[in-house]
């Protein structure tokens, strides 16, 4: 292991099989190993740097220090014809998570629409991901989860609720589907660190000191401060991101039967948030819907395409390059790193070394 | 009829009898002329007075002059165990609104969730009152529909989504449940009317001039000005605003067949907006969970308790009072109107004495 890193550029196939080895390592079977793989290293392909395999270190901690169960029963509790609760039986967020979507898409093929609360489950990587695998089948998908608590509600100071991302996806016929994947904060925790990492100040109105004054330092995050609902303040609709992420906590939280609001437990127990429990782990709910049980799929589909063509080709905002669709900025950096790799930051790559040496797992030789 | 109209304060009843009657007097049935008094009464009740009977005059101008059928045959277009599209056959939405509503609490006491999109609907009034409508069955309520374009997609400046509300409610144990129900753009129309009413400024980072450039000026929305997506700017979270807009115009316009984004009909047919149709009329959705299918429901309403104590035990913000939980605001209105009824603004009570006039109902004495 050299002393200090040199710079690494490895490809998606190289995280890929590295994060499988590391999780096979901790004890995860091949099976779940290879899932858990598959989505961080969609984040990292997709450019979601905060969800990607630089939390690889994060979970291996989980799984050898924390409790987190490698090799988890997932049980369905309770069932119906278009529902399910499943309990995840402490199990990676990464293994329960796509076990619960595809339960929702078998659901949709039978009863038009599926939906699935879980419990007892962990930080699950990234939201979007979930609904792609219902597109994947034709069908549209939808993923919510909460999360440890970092955001205030409407006159509140403090940290009360997730992130609690919403993430929902829409086939197209001949454009990439509609892919929506969303913090419910005005700033998601990633672009807290990111503007940490290059020394930057918070825009104003999007979090609260631990006093309940404005800050714009992202330090502040660490002295007790919290994230601001979307929106912002009150006059520029603050009150619907608190609904929002209300709305995410009392599906994901309450209706599953895990923990809510200020008792979601912190992705690294280590972490702060309230030691007690109402429920069971973090929750989920993930939902799909059957095209055709509402309309041909083949209108459906020509009409997304006509909705993003629709969409894109609006009047610009002078100084813009015009109107995004949802999902364009993941599709720009997947084009990306599915040709050149992702170059690991030091810091990352410092982590990844680690695991190579204590789990006995190599990083693979980037020209192999 | 009085040359000036005096300040008149009605009770809920006589506004709902006075709207029921004017229903009835433009053709629609009593039943049905009884369910749309019902919506707009609601609005009146919980305080939001841009859906209230402040509107009749315009739902009457619907009827006469816009084509929209007082007599609709509303019907199953598709169908499966958990959902159903709906075709309201140019109805009132104050009418296929609720009958959609039910029909998704019909589906999810069967399968454990329903849901119904509806095509070929008209304005169908407060989101929030569908949602209610689930919860006096102790089910959860959802309630989503796109409207006339008045929101531009981030880094546009068009007019090309509606602004799209959400609506949620979840039934508590001994408290009043949560009830959600916000536009999806930083402020709705009955903000930008209140501003211009008043003759004060938007916030700023809400609303777009025709050129693309911010405004504050409430009446710039008559020149082609555009409101901005929640979140307001790129670096507060606009695209989440837009993401989420984009998310209700896809369900709502799109997998039922009705009209989306720039081509959804205005309120009135005389307003604005593209001409061109690729779907019919206006597009909703409506959600219901059976919270048995997920977990046993008194365990679930006393974990609303729990949550909604939680929220608003949590530490205020300095200078405000306290944390608010999503619905106190509407049920603070509705407790002060269910006794003082509402005080008519000079313009509803003209427009309300020119329906007496033209359509030969007569407006309640206050004092019967």
């Amino acid at each position: 292991m050299p002393d200090a890193d040199p710079p690494l550029r490895l490809s998606l196939a190289h995280l890929h099989t590295f994060s499988r080895e590391v999780f096979q390592a901790c004890g995860v079977s091949e099976s779940d190993a290879d899932t858990a793989a598959s989505m961080l290293v969609a984040a990292d392909r997709r450019g979601i740097d905060s969800h990607s395999v630089a939390r690889l270190a994060d979970y291996v901690r989980m799984l050898q220090s924390e409790g987190v169960n490698p090799t988890p029963t997932i049980e369905v509790v309770r069932q119906s014809k278009s529902t399910a609760t499943l309990d995840g039986d402490n199990g990676l967020g990464l293994v329960v998570g796509p076990a619960a979507m595809e339960l929702t898409i078998e659901k949709a093929d039978a009863a038009g629409s599926g939906w699935v609360a879980v419990r007892n489950s962990n930080h699950f990587g990234i939201a979007g991901y979930y609904s792609i695998q219902a597109v994947q089948k034709q069908m549209v998908g939808l993923a919510l989860t909460n999360t440890t608590p970092q955001v205030s509600p409407l006159r509140s100071r403090e940290r009360m609720l997730g992130t609690n991302p919403i993430a929902a996806a829409f086939p197209a016929a001949t454009h990439p589907p509609v892919v929506i994947d969303m913090a419910t904060s005005a700033l998601s925790l990633g672009a807290v660190q990111e503007a940490a990492r290059s020394h930057r100040m918070l825009p104003n109105r999007c979090a609260l000191s631990a006093e309940g004054g404005p800050t714009r330092h992202p330090s502040e995050m660490r002295n007790g401060a919290s994230l601001q609902p979307l929106g912002g303040d009150r006059p520029r609709g603050g009150h619907k991101g608190y609904c929002l992420s209300a709305l995410v906590d009392l599906l994901c939280g309450v209706l599953s039967g895990a923990n809510w609001g200020p008792h979601v437990p912190p992705f690294l127990a280590s972490g702060e948030g309230r030691q007690s429990r109402p429920g069971r782990g973090t929750g989920h709910l993930f939902g799909t819907f059957r095209v055709g049980a509402f309309r041909p799929l083949d209108t459906f589909q020509s009409q997304v395409d006509a909705w993003v063509e629709s969409m894109r080709s609006s009047e610009p905002r002078p100084g813009t390059n015009g109107p995004l669709i949802p999902g364009d900025p993941e599709r720009d950096a997947a084009a990306h790193r599915s040709e050149a790799g992702v170059a690991l930051r030091p810091e990352v790559l410092g982590d990844l070394r680690r695991l190579e040496a204590t789990l006995d797992v190599s990083l693979p030789d980037p020209a192999s």
